[in-house]
């Protein structure tokens, strides 16, 4: 199985998400700083990897930073490493978990509070392959047996510690013996789905048919995709769900066509602070990524661009939300909140 | 203006929208298997200019065919334009009206014939052109002052003899004297949108802002978009539309965001041999379209692709239809039918 990020002696080690599938390089950051600008320019993307980079990446600065400085320098690597990306509230999940573990240590020796953090930090790596585990055995009987399901940019092992949320539960129904095919939209601009999900389930050794995300309206219209299923970057206490732009797009088109639509995600994407996604905030990114592909321009020059990284689909386009606790379904007020509480 | 496709002395002259909008090359099609090639391979594309381009490509053939051979010939000229691309019926129009031309013909000697065909050519590009423009009257009192217009795909000058059908209703919306900008979809894999909708509009100086194809819907949800107006390969006796792949999701996330959705296309798009859209025969395209990006691969090698290069649109989510005619509304059957037959 791939490995996506993972915590070495020399630092965190990622595998270089803007270069595959072309080329197999792994990147290792040595500071806080180098781990932030990984997240920044998405060496290594997708809500919960980037809550599991934040987290090493507060332990690396916590192992860089001289005792007598880390009171001054905490804060700052935890601003640091919120200031990268706006949208997946994991990133900030991940950093007040390690802010809690700070307040918790107040006066502990430097080794003990060092080897606190590192250790920290990997059980936020080790928790998020089981929770991706158990949204895989949760969201597995939802996937249709001998049908398609269609999936929008890359919720695989690639965007998690390892095994993927929306591909999780794809994996999970292969592994409890289904016959599954899929549809990967690719995703424009940045291509996660051509680079990324297609990579990983050639791997896996699962079919995959990619398409171009405008196909997705002709291809569920045809009656041959059984589910849809995402991954998530925020969603809302109603269940309004942020996720990778183009998603609202296949969800309208999902329900237009009677096809159920899933969002797979861990709890730590949920951000029961908003009522409803009306006031996520939706990142807007460089104009080259549109207007260019791998380097090579694909418009004329001066044209003019938008580039929202995220839209937000409204929770009634939202047939269930696959969770490590179990699939909430509508109201999402009461089941989300009830699997926020631990029930 | 652009010259899309002209009729010289030295054969027929085509911008090559292969290569737009990093070079602006012009090539020269001396034979009517040149002409064809060039439809096949979208050096010319558009259903309006593919058109014209076979009418001329005919007259081509015609000229270069000795007289004592045109009887054999002029099968083989008309199917070899004929067996270019499936989808759009302008082409199989134009093969057909230059068919009735040689009919009416028969008998005629030798040098009248070859004038009769070039001056039917001709008169089907200036035909064009004038339709383009009757198309802009019509649908001009329909775009919002002061809102944006999202298209797909390019369905302007480049897509026909001049002017364009969609971004001609825009056109003439602008000459009117309302504001107008316009959101241009990228259109993958081919991006039209990107490499031709946005070159043309930045020439005429018409606000454009480029967008990924996913990102449609968003805009249209966010109550910026006033009217969507594209053009269309073939049109059903009921209204339903094939144009290019993405159309069918532009189409049903308008109704969903209670936002205009039009379709503007000559009468000689009409296909009232069709009782509906189901068996517009769309047209699959290489892999390599969505594989790679100018030859620079962006999926791994050996993925398997899926590339219709159409979708059919129901007419139920089209609020009219622009012709030369007028503006055709629902019933389909009854305003279609009364344009084709010339009321």
């Amino acid at each position: 199985m791939v490995e996506t990020v993972k915590w070495t002696p020399d630092g965190v080690v990622m595998i270089d998400q803007t270069k595959l599938p072309r080329t197999v390089e792994f990147v290792t950051c040595r500071t806080y700083q180098e781990v932030a600008d990984a997240i920044r320019t998405m060496v290594v993307r997708g809500a919960p990897a980037i809550g599991v980079s934040a987290a090493m990446g507060v332990a690396l600065g916590v192992l860089q930073t001289p005792p007598e400085r880390l009171a001054a320098e905490f804060p700052r690597i935890c601003e640091t490493l919120a200031s990268t990306r706006p949208t997946a509230v994991n990133l900030f999940w991940a950093i007040s978990r390690m802010k809690r573990l700070y307040a918790s240590l107040d006066g502990s020796p430097p080794e003990r509070l060092r080897q606190a953090f590192v250790e920290e930090a990997l059980r936020v790596y080790e928790e998020d392959i089981a929770i991706n585990r158990a949204i895989g055995r949760h969201g597995a009987p939802l996937v249709p047996d001998g049908k398609s399901v269609l999936t929008h940019c890359n919720a695989g092992a690639l965007a998690t510690a390892g095994y993927g949320t929306a591909l999780g539960v794809i994996r999970a129904a292969v592994e409890a013996g289904k016959k599954v095919h899929v549809f990967a939209d690719e995703t424009r601009p940045f291509l996660q789905g051509a680079r990324l999900t297609v990579w990983e389930l050639q791997q896996d050794g699962i079919p995959v048919t990619l398409i171009t995300d405008n196909m997705a309206g002709h291809f569920l219209k045809s009656g041959r995709i059984g589910c849809v299923i995402v991954g998530a970057d925020r969603i809302a206490r109603n269940g309004d769900t942020a996720n990778k732009i183009g998603t609202y797009s296949v969800a309208v088109l999902a329900r237009e066509n009677n096809v159920p639509f899933y969002v797979a995600a861990p709890v730590s994407t949920l951000d029961l602070s908003l009522e409803s996604g009306g006031r996520i905030p939706i990142e807007e990114r460089a104009a080259g990524e549109v207007t260019h592909v791998f380097g090579v321009p694909v418009a004329p020059e001066g044209t003019a661009v938008a580039n929202p990284a995220f839209d937000v689909t409204p929770s009634r386009y939202v047939t269930a939300i696959i969770t490590e606790k179990g699939v909430a379904r509508p109201p999402y007020e009461e089941s989300l909140a009830a699997f926020a509480r631990g029930e």
